[in-house]
């Protein structure tokens, strides 16, 4: 099952490669009980079924007095129909208790009324100003999750209503999938550490920063393995030791055909089955490469930042969702129009880099820029992107496109 | 500019509401500085310009050969010219020399041939099977960043490819804005803690879980104040706590105008201004205070979750985003089209909770529930909300709205 294509002189699609990597591993979660508050963003590993009616018994919805429906029919603000508070636990015909919002709705109560639409007359009389139904106000026991009911699925990302409703069933700690552990490897002989002052020619290494980053955005937990040189020997102790320590190896740099082609090399030579895919109709990102050894994928990406951000966002990011047991997370989408004629080239899936504003209520999308994989302020003036597929050989001015974001749009118009 | 009202009798908008609160608000920010490791999602403090050009040399794009473009010109797979290899450190005529992807440019050369688009005859010699114009595959000395130029603007929240710009420009460390801390106290007799068992009437606390969470979403750093009795002193007490340690104070319930509304009239005894907004024209969240202490803000949340949400989304959420330096910072949106017919109150600013799905390219909003602010289950089930005007007393089925997103949305095609 060796896609790998010498010289990329045929590449693969992104599905074929997809499909022959995810197809060539077996993941295996683990899972780990954490509190209720330290939950948010993990992944729920079991269904969660509330033990009880939520809520456990009627309750009011609001401030106000707890009634009989029938007695207020026909009551307005100019005939208001009077009733007798009570203090007992049960209310009568006629009568009316004062209630909070939250409280158990008093037996014989059916709806309630809301403090402003009654006027106490006197410490004993209520007078109705508006006719209610029955169960009006009432929150019906069992009406938000009822006894059974799975609440919350396995494989959903926990957000802050996620717990408020996994709290309010009474669940003060629940089982997550582990976070994945991703080893992070920089090659080449040009990088140079961010601080340190670097010689000519040299450059400041920036990749294991932005794949640590977005890792962490995803929830797993990037492990550094630092700045390789160019070299075999400690290419292949640092991958070894990634393999060793963590669930996934990514690496930059040094995936090309050429002579500095040594990454997909020394992985070949740490187990089976090796480099599976290495080339991928894409742009950027192309000389992308996929392996895994002993049932451990290594992502091989291509040096130039915003290329290795795409392979990540092609092949890292839905490998680390599966890891994590989300099925699928994807980015935020909008619609947008695009503003400018943009050729791209036939035969490769081209990811293009576009800012989103809205004018008058309606979305644009403006391209940043197809090329120039190594300039990264075109990732820092996009906000999504856009992905033309290998059939087409640009996008039109006027047509409507799908931007896939990764960061904020601003939004004028708030209102619907 | 006392805007509270006794009784709910008049409603201010959410406007008036805003521009009163944030008015009585003088801002101050602290700043740090941070490794630029931590700095993931902290909002950037000043601008940072770029000290050298960035690339600082002109660089290759790829890995291939550096050339003179014009000895290309003419050269087609069918009519290769040919180029002699040289080592040296600058490229005459008719010469051609090796470089990997970020070398910099030999001199004399002004242009890259990708390996893929030569032809290695000999140890010396080459056949150029493409004609590339100047320029081509060369990154310029400061087509990224030119030196001098603001790389990353002041009030930018900062992402992966943020991080990623700033590590080009050999920045390990930033000045960043520190995160508010936000004090936040649940209040209400009916509270049970979640893992505690609930008596008869009693029900799990879950609105500081939801807003501590919502809070870290953000980068604020929540402080608990735990669950008060509606009791006067309790409450004071606690509240002058979070006045002390903490830059916001939220609490929840007791908002209301009857009887349990303890909060806002213990927020009047603790100082000047004190309540300045009680009760707001929109739903759910109705009853939400606005009050300021000595300069420090306390936002007074319904205590049914959902109102709680929503009046943190239109109250705290931006007073915490101006905390952090960010002017604005939208939810993602995307426009749908409505499923069904749903009425709304007029005269009040209605937040419909709504679950957004794609079919056949189109995007679909099926309103989930109106009202129910108690049922927390109508967020777990939305994915996001619409904002329906105090003009409108409704949404038509087909109608197209804007959604603002708190959760992922189901994206069928990937293309455009």
């Amino acid at each position: 099952m060796l896609v790998r294509l010498k010289g990329f002189q045929k590449l693969v699609t992104i599905e074929e490669a997809r499909h022959v990597f995810f197809d060539g591993l077996r993941i295996e979660r683990k899972t780990v009980v954490v509190p209720l508050s330290e939950a948010l963003n993990r992944v729920l590993a079991e269904d969660v079924a509330a033990e009880e009616d939520l809520p456990r018994f009627d309750r009011s919805a609001v401030d106000g007095y707890a009634v009989k429906a029938e007695d207020t029919f026909g009551a307005s603000q100019f005939k208001p129909k009077t009733l007798k508070l009570t203090d007992s636990s049960e209310v009568k015909s006629g009568e009316a208790k004062q209630v909070w919002t939250g409280n158990s709705l008093p037996k014989g109560a059916n709806a309630v009324l809301m403090l402003e639409h009654a006027k106490r007359v006197s410490n004993s009389e209520l007078e109705v100003l508006v006719a209610i139904a029955p169960g009006e106000n009432v929150s019906k026991k069992g009406e938000d999750v009822a006894k059974g009911e799975v609440a919350v699925k396995a494989g959903t990302r926990l957000k802050p209503h996620h717990l408020g409703l996994l709290a309010a069933l009474g669940k003060s700690q629940v089982r997550v999938y582990e976070k994945p552990k991703v080893a992070v490897l920089a090659t080449g002989n040009e990088l140079v550490e961010v601080g340190q002052t670097p010689k000519e020619d040299q450059i400041f290494e920036v990749n294991r920063l932005v794949i640590a980053s977005l890792c962490r955005e995803l929830g797993a937990e990037p492990l550094d393995l630092g700045i390789s040189k160019d070299d075999e020997r400690e290419i292949s102790e640092k991958i070894r030791l990634g393999l060793e320590r963590a669930d996934v190896v990514l690496t930059t740099g040094g995936t090309s055909v050429g002579a500095s082609d040594l990454v997909p090399t020394v992985i070949n030579s740490l187990g089976k089955p090796g480099v599976i895919v290495h080339g991928v109709a894409m742009r950027p990102a192309m000389p992308t490469a996929l392996a895994i050894i002993d049932n451990k994928p290594i992502i091989v990406l291509s040096g130039n930042p915003v290329a290795a951000i795409f392979g990540f966002e092609v092949f890292a990011r839905p490998l680390i969702l599966k890891m994590l047991g989300v099925e699928h997370e994807p980015r935020p989408v909008v619609k947008a129009r695009w503003t400018r004629r943009t050729t791209t080239a036939l035969g490769r899936r081209t990811f293009v880099r576009v800012r989103v504003f809205q004018q008058g209520g309606e979305f644009y999308a403006e391209p940043i820029s197809a090329r120039g994989s190594g300039i990264i302020s075109t990732m820092t003036k996009a906000n999504g992107y856009v992905v033309v597929p290998e059939n087409r050989e640009g996008i039109e001015e006027g047509e409507t496109v799908l931007v896939h974001l990764f960061d904020a749009v601003e939004v004028a118009d708030e209102n619907v």
